[in-house]
């Protein structure tokens, strides 16, 4: 069985890893959001493909939740001495990453090839793709004006309240090599329980993509990220509220009415499962919190047979 | 008095420390050498400006003689994981002044304006100019072919016979502003005891420098690199012979008789002074080795005193 995986970071990074626990690394194709990347100090960072990527691969700082493990922060506070911004947290380690991935982009290789590479240097066998090679970034709307998403996120802590959200650029991406047949060929195509506005929202949006996704709806299951009426990390709960949706994993299920034919819900939702039928997507109950790692290959398998 | 020191990195960091002890910061600007600048995983380094940094700043390592004290090497360590280069060594806190300096040049802004910015922001009173703001990168000819020079000083450990010197673009490059104006007005235009082919010979190269130089001839003084008959470090004395020069203080005295009025003879040396005299040049015997830090003062007070 062939899955498609559309993922943001942190959580999302967490169910591929279940996922690919259960299918076989080779039998899973990621594609990541871009629309979070940030140039910081002159490197080109992809905070969701490299969550992605340190979780495939084992390198990841578990509590921390993003990053490497065993980090140190040496470059970052001499950058911030000399006058450098440092509110974007860069480790040393992480900063090896970035400036390789940088310079293979300046040298006119696209994203998708720069992780292609990144990937297969670190032997992780999943296939990572961002969903675009060209330039797609989200900005928030706010009460304070419209802001990039890490402004928003990281520098302001996403406590502005969020009005919009735009696509800078989305008109003109276009879908990765490799995005479109991915999608075509799988026998399911997950949506990750990520942010649908700023995680799943900026991949849709990449012209073709959306259209590519709703042919196979048939085929879609999204996992709720919105846990026992809680979104898990983040501000997604309050996101729902601020645009006008409802709180809750049916407010979720119903943003993905057109592109998806099964919405996964967790445990401790299960009673909303009638009014996410009621939508015309058929609710699928699993455990879908993957705090404990040991747990995540049990519900990988959870999610992939309860959809089948 | 005011004094203008040319100069590389180690050996003449060390004196520019020295003379500013005695002279105040204030009355001493430092003309560093960019030849063996390099771009390195997309960081522009200024190996010898960023020595005269460190050094005049407190931050160098003086055991190792280069960059910065407490470092870490993280960030290299994992870009050579994913790929990258790490022949050039750099460690973590080096590298938080690589990226805020290249974050500035691809600004637009001149390398003398970033270095500017970067001693003010370390309260360095000590102006340091680069010598130029264009590219102008030394490389050597050897038996292999030509090496930058990086690749033949750091990659090949200066193994390759130098056959010859080359300042790619020193035709089109122009002495940053202020060069030309502080070596006219100094009471002492001082070279460094560094080395005259790969140090103070790509900023002699900068046209219309060489000439603001010997235009003052009886004002400057060139402090010999080569102490009681040896080269303090590097490989300066292999260079003097495969060159064709002699490989002693007077080989050296003889590569600066159109530029100096003065030579300087570290007193291991002093039973040269005659054969310097006979070149022209005014020989002037004192301690130049700066070995002990606590010396350094007495040496650039030694010095000061006997080039008066």
């Amino acid at each position: 069985m062939r899955a498609v995986l559309l993922s943001g970071g942190g959580g999302g990074a967490r169910f591929a890893r279940g996922v690919a626990g259960v299918l076989g690394d080779d039998d899973l194709t990621v594609v990541g959001n871009v629309g979070d990347d940030v140039e910081i100090l002159g490197l080109h960072v992809s905070p969701d493909l490299d969550s992605l990527l340190y979780t495939l691969g084992g390198l990841i700082d578990a509590e921390r939740g993003w990053g490497r493990s065993e980090e140190s922060w040496n470059a970052l506070e001499s950058a911030a001495a000399w006058g450098g911004e440092d509110w974007f947290r860069l480790g040393d380690r992480d900063i090896g990453l970035h400036l390789v991935r940088t310079a293979l982009l300046r040298e006119g290789r696209p994203l998708s090839e720069a992780f292609a590479y990144l990937a297969d240097r670190l032997g992780v066998g999943v296939r990572l793709l961002p969903a675009t090679d060209d330039r797609l970034r989200t900005f928030l709307e706010t009460p304070e004006g419209e802001l990039d998403f890490q402004t928003w996120f990281v520098r302001r802590r996403h406590a502005d309240r969020v009005l919009g959200v735009r696509f800078d650029g989305a008109e003109a991406a276009r879908p990765a090599p490799g995005v479109l047949d991915a999608v075509a060929d799988a026998d399911t195509v997950f949506l990750a329980p990520s942010n649908p506005f700023v995680s799943i929202g900026p991949i849709l949006a990449v012209p073709g993509l959306r259209e590519a996704v709703a042919a196979r709806r048939e085929h879609v299951a999204a996992v709720s990220p919105i846990v026992a009426g809680e979104a898990v990390r983040g501000p997604l709960a309050g996101m729902l509220s601020s645009l006008g949706h409802e709180p809750t994993a049916v407010g979720v299920a119903r943003l993905y009415v057109d592109v998806a034919g099964t919405f996964v819900l967790d445990e401790g939702d299960a009673a909303l499962a009638p009014e996410v039928e009621a939508l015309g997507l058929r609710a699928v109950v699993a455990p879908v919190v993957m705090i404990d790692p040991e747990m995540r290959e049990d519900v990988g398998r959870a999610v992939l047979e309860a959809v089948r």
